[in-house]
């Protein structure tokens, strides 16, 4: 079943995943999971938004558990970020199968579509738009870099664009929703670095996902020859937002929380060039929103008083922000007593779960990643953490299905 | 004459400069040149690499003084780089008519091409062909950013690319080359601060161009989530490279040289990505070479020693150097003399002037800029302070060649 998925959308160059929504490389990983519905005799549907489920069971017999993730991915991702999930829930399904388990609620295993947001910008729309958190106004405007909009490649991967919309009705028929996930980090890996290799700690149960923005820091400074001016007279952006670097990961880091810049960009970026304007976007999430707040403002306050040194203007804009999301406590702590006292941690990262989570009594699993790596074609599970996650999934299933 | 040439390859929304070589904006500056030879009963002549000159006097008589510049700019550059020194030697020749000054030495204007090197990313090609210093065969595999090659903007424009190569019997005919220049830095001014607007320090003379180069710094990390990575599993390359562009400035400064990072490129360059690769362009400038090799040096150490900290590798590549030009002391020290005790000084840019004073007695002239600014449509010079380099370019001439 993984080695099907394999080589789909896989970049030859870098080894990562190009699997971006409604390309060919989509349609391939959809054409799979329709595949592996119907192998196993499960009722397949598309949802309004182009979601895909696949049911064991009566969809419409109400408080289903469902099980799922997404097969997109972000530009050369790795294999297991969205993919773990859909494989495992197939995985598990057979597990249950194979332990003779009789579910008495609806089973399912979803496809959320454009998880990642690579493509138009915006993550998580399948789950958005179902859960109402997306209007349909808003996503018929997203564009892709090419100038195609939402609709248009809808259209050309044969679903209609004039049938999205909330979904309320069938988020009322979902009792549980279980996300199951590579950790997108070392949190598990670190608690296990004195234990054994593939123990208790292959999995973790998820607490919450931390609230979470973006910030563009702008430093107008004034372009000048850098052979020529002076240091005396130089008003230069890149040492004001180069302190502003390292300012944030030292609050981050104080604060026990996350702080980076990952993107740049500079104006007119030529060598000899002093520049005029650098644009840094501050990425930073904490375990609450309070600690977020301050780290944010200790950053952008390192930034104002180093810009008054340099003779830079420093203005910022805050780009998005992402409210913390905490999981049903019930149903969280359920999963852990089920998987013998798993750890709960919380996670960074956006997910599917955390848009149903305001709809739908909704949890997650998260499988170890030894190095951490996401995002990056260098991404890892061991086989034997993916065989435990795929045995705590079916766990999981059977004690809330079949018990 | 000046207000001729200010309409000419303006950018109305910067109100910069784009006067590329061999461009519409490059010929109507050409034009404009021949119309100012030709009303003076100058000879007028376009030499093989396609420079102009115009002559008052045999040009074949041998000992001839020379002044001039250019009349390309960089992007959106300023009124007066390059121009200022044109039009002031048509000045200077009419202010030499003026006071019935008699050569005896037959004395030009010329205008070298390309001097800027905007177009096809390699500086005073015209200047370095003459002498030899630019190959035809690397001259002619020159590309601009549209793949045009110089070979073919020099056929459009209507110029010989096959006859283009060195000259040196043009230069055996120049007894002495005087170029003036808009300074592009405050150090005149910053010596007149306390004294007169217009005072003696509106012009000084150029002791040495500092030798300078360009080193690219690679911050090799690891890519991962920004929302996930623990900070103490991070290699985040943009940490090494802020830590480097602070150190740079730092040493520098304790040098008395410059060092500017004012070009940078990410990969991946996304908001929510660990960045896996940095690049940093590195553009240093010292009075000497020793000093220079100690600053980019202490650079690049700190930048190890960050870089293992932050687990990033780092790689230094330089990419061009350009070692010290002496002006000819004798001449720097006459044209001083003859200005009254003018203040010499040195500048951290390239100039045709630099390119020839390897094979001509060679001298440069700085009018004075209050803001510093240079690059820049901010550039400036006051009238007064204009008026005064021409006053100083007819002494240096007549000085040189009527007495």
């Amino acid at each position: 079943m993984w080695r099907d998925l394999l080589p789909i959308g896989r970049n030859p160059e870098s080894s990562g995943y190009r699997r971006y929504a409604w390309t060919g490389a989509d349609a391939d990983c959809r054409t799979w999971f329709r595949e592996q519905a119907e192998t196993r005799g499960l009722t397949y549907e598309v949802d309004r938004n182009g979601n895909q489920w696949a049911w064991l069971g009566d969809p419409a017999a109400g408080d289903a558990v469902v099980t799922g993730s997404h097969l997109d991915s972000v530009p050369d991702g790795g294999a297991f970020d969205g993919p773990l999930g859909v494989v495992s829930s197939f995985a598990a399904l057979d597990e249950l199968r194979t332990r003779g388990a009789q579910p008495h609620r609806p089973l399912a295993v979803v496809n959320f579509g454009d998880e990642e947001g690579a493509r138009f910008g915006l993550a998580c729309v399948g789950s958005r738009l179902t859960a109402g958190q997306l209007t349909v106004e808003a996503a018929h405007a997203l564009r892709d870099a090419d100038g195609i909009t939402l609709p248009q490649a809808m259209e050309r991967a044969g679903y209609d664009p004039e049938a999205i919309g909330p979904d309320p009705e069938r988020l009322a028929r979902i009792g549980a929703f279980v996300e199951l996930h590579v950790e997108q980090g070392r949190a598990l890996a670190a608690l296990s670095d004195s234990g054994s290799a593939a123990g208790p700690h292959a999995v973790g149960v998820a607490s919450a996902i931390w609230p979470h923005g973006r910030w563009r820091f702008d430093f107008h400074g004034e372009a000048n020859h850098a052979g020529t001016t002076r240091i005396e007279d130089r008003r230069d952006p890149m040492l004001t937002y180069a302190n502003t670097v390292l300012a944030a990961r030292k609050k981050a880091r104080l604060a026990g929380a996350l702080a980076t810049f990952g993107k740049v960009s500079v104006e007119p970026n030529g060598v000899n060039a002093i520049a005029s304007l650098v644009r840094g976007w501050l990425d930073s999430r904490a375990a609450d929103e309070e600690t977020l707040a301050e780290v944010v403002a200790a950053v952008e306050q390192a930034a104002v008083e180093r810009g008054e040194r340099d003779g830079v203007d420093v203005r910022v804009t805050r780009e998005s922000f992402t409210p913390v999301v905490e999981f049903a406590h019930g149903l969280r702590d359920e999963l852990a007593k089920m998987l013998g006292g798993a750890p709960v941690l919380p996670t960074g990262a956006g997910h599917d779960a955390g848009i149903l989570s305001g709809t739908v009594p909704t949890a997650m699993l998260f499988v170890r990643n030894p190095t951490g790596v996401s995002h990056s074609p260098a991404e890892s599970a061991t086989e034997d953490d993916c065989t435990a996650g795929v045995t705590a999934l079916a766990d999981v299933l059977e004690g809330l299905a079949c018990r």
